[in-house]
């Protein structure tokens, strides 16, 4: 039987898979795969089910790689159409996942069932890779699982990841590489008081005034050819109760840079320790590096993906390392060329979120003339 | 029966009058001023018990004035000994309260008693205005009283208010007023977002970066000869989940001035406001004044004062108008002179509050020597 990719995202769509719940996607995925010559293994980690299906023994190996769950619905009052009863409705399938990412785990589906009944004999491997867990925490996911093939000797020559890339239209942007993310938790020390008496007090907040301006102001670097410049963003500010006479003890700050490759970490890190010492504050800070930076720059898997989409669409992709982290950051290090395609992004994450139906047969169609490129 | 002072303040402190609960403490003090010629009056409001006892009927009128309630002990295992067990250890008598204000209280009662036993026909007339609402909203407490007062014509020449004025030693500082008080609440409004794409968010925390710094750095003005400058606190800054990957759409601060005479608080309203416009932000700003400021210059009252501290204790004190809010303001509109008297602060709203116990007969004797001046 050979579902459509509207019909495959359909059925994804309404397993209400939140992070960490697979809500038996993995299953639906892994059993049609498998009546079609792919061989399975489930691998569970903690509460997180994640999937490896392979069709081929040798390299290269191709592999698509994406997350079935999905992140919370949010308001439903806010929802036109109810979040897991997936709903076409002027030409865009309306569901939470619809865009990021079931609409493309369908597209890969259905390109690597369509590609392996044409070529059973194809050289090469394919593979596909999924996770229940790219939305949350991310330990138990995808870098367990390259871990597993790493240890069993399995290695990824290029790597696709379905997360939604495309800006203004599908295929027009294709992600090549990540800025790396890296967060910062700090304390500023005070001591508490009553507001009447400040100079019994010191007020943390009014300390870190001068180096929050400096901190919002500074230019970390200019970016690079492949990379934006250097972003640096406060996520959360704390202090005080909410009352007016007490000046507070404590603020707490949580910050976070997406970087590129003209800085590394340790270099921001120590930017920040020492602005803390010249702005003389009485601080704790303690990092969390949520990612390394990575780049696959020109190369057969660029370059075959920008033919596909030329040859689909008749127009060109760009290249781009902007936006937030993927599980393309685990893939990375072992050697494989990375990028990630999949559609519109304009909606991710948000309340109506959606995808157009056509785009889905477009994109089924574009994964597949690059499987046929790299293993016919 | 003549209780002495320190007598009086155990019995108060051992009633656990946390505010708005008075826990018997007026009655104790009614009944007793009664027995000796004093015209008691009760005025509950809402929950609050408010007691005006007066004796003699003709101006001048000199009243003292306090608060029966106190502040929650905290954290009962830091107390040496259980807050509300009055404890004398080593010349100090612990309880909460001893400071703020029932020792202040006790001495006033003590004073009055031995003024009117020794003068029971003096000119004029001395009243002891008390409330159980100083330390919370001081909605149904003094500032009522005061209505009622000036409702059927009681006119207050001088009010002593026993607030713990004294820095090093008992006396060493008269209270000649009061700074004013204004508070802000100031929403800066941003565009929450995802970390990874700050062009599709606006984050308010960068933002108010710059105008945080003007505020934490503006002098208001230089004070004067009465009052100490102008001063700016934030006591609440909040912004975000304590999340590091979202971009928060909002900040909330809160912030508090204590001002001087040098500016009035439709000015800093005024400046605030154009800091606002002049740094683009978009805000909500509301406003809520506590208090104006007042001052009693040096007169009669002022002069006596100092001159019985000096009889007493033999070293001068010091006229000043720093430190926090008290009722005083709500009795200084009438035209009366305000001053205010009583123990030192150093353990007033902590833990393990105490008072001299010597202190405690010292300034009953500095009370009686002001009444003697003035009404005798
Ligand atoms: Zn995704
Ligand atoms: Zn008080």
């Amino acid at each position: 039987m050979m579902l459509s990719t509207l019909e495959l995202a359909i059925e994804l769509i309404s397993r209400p898979s939140i992070t960490p719940h697979d809500a038996g996607c993995q299953s639906l995925i892994a059993n049609h795969l498998q009546s079609i010559g792919f061989i399975v293994e489930t691998l569970r980690f903690g509460e997180v089910d994640n999937l490896w299906v392979r069709h081929g023994q040798t390299e290269p190996l191709l592999v698509f790689a994406g997350h079935t769950d999905v992140v919370p619905p949010g308001l439903l009052k806010q929802w036109q159409f109810p979040p897991f009863t997936p709903t076409v409705h002027e030409g865009l399938l309306y569901g939470r996942g619809a865009a990021d990412m079931k609409g493309s785990l369908a597209a890969m589906v259905v390109a690597g069932e369509r590609f392996v009944q044409a070529y059973p004999d194809h050289p090469g491997s394919i593979g596909l890779l999924l996770t229940s867990d790219e939305e949350g925490v991310a330990i138990n996911g995808t870098v367990k699982v390259i871990d597993y093939l790493q240890a069993k000797g399995d290695r990824i020559t290029w790597c696709l990841v379905g997360e939604p890339s495309s800006v203004n239209r599908l295929g027009d942007t294709i992600k090549n590489g990540r800025r790396g993310s890296l967060n910062g938790h700090l304390i500023i020390q005070g001591v508490q008081g009553h507001v009447a008496y400040p100079h019994q007090a010191d007020n943390p907040i009014h300390r870190f005034a001068p180096l929050l301006k400096t901190l919002c102001e500074t230019q970390w670097d200019q970016g690079n050819e492949f990379f934006p410049p250097t972003g640096f963003q406060i996520t959360h500010l704390n202090a005080g109760e909410k009352v007016d006479n007490v000046i507070p003890g404590e603020l707490e700050v949580l910050f976070n840079f997406r970087y590129s490759t003209e800085v590394t970490h340790t270099q921001l890190q120590a930017v920040v320790t020492r602005l803390l010492e010249q702005y003389q504050l009485n601080s704790k800070l303690t990092w969390r590096h949520s990612g390394l930076p990575f780049l696959t720059p020109a190369g057969t898997l660029v370059e075959v993906t920008q033919q596909a989409i030329l040859e689909v669409c008749s127009y060109q992709a760009t290249l781009s390392t902007a936006g937030g982290t993927s599980d393309g950051r685990f893939i990375a290090p072992t050697g494989a060329q990375v990028i990630e395609l999949g559609p519109l992004n304009a909606t991710i994450h948000k309340v109506n979120e959606c995808v157009r139906v056509e785009d889905l047969e477009t994109l089924a169609t574009i994964y597949q003339r690059i499987i046929e490129k790299l293993l016919r």
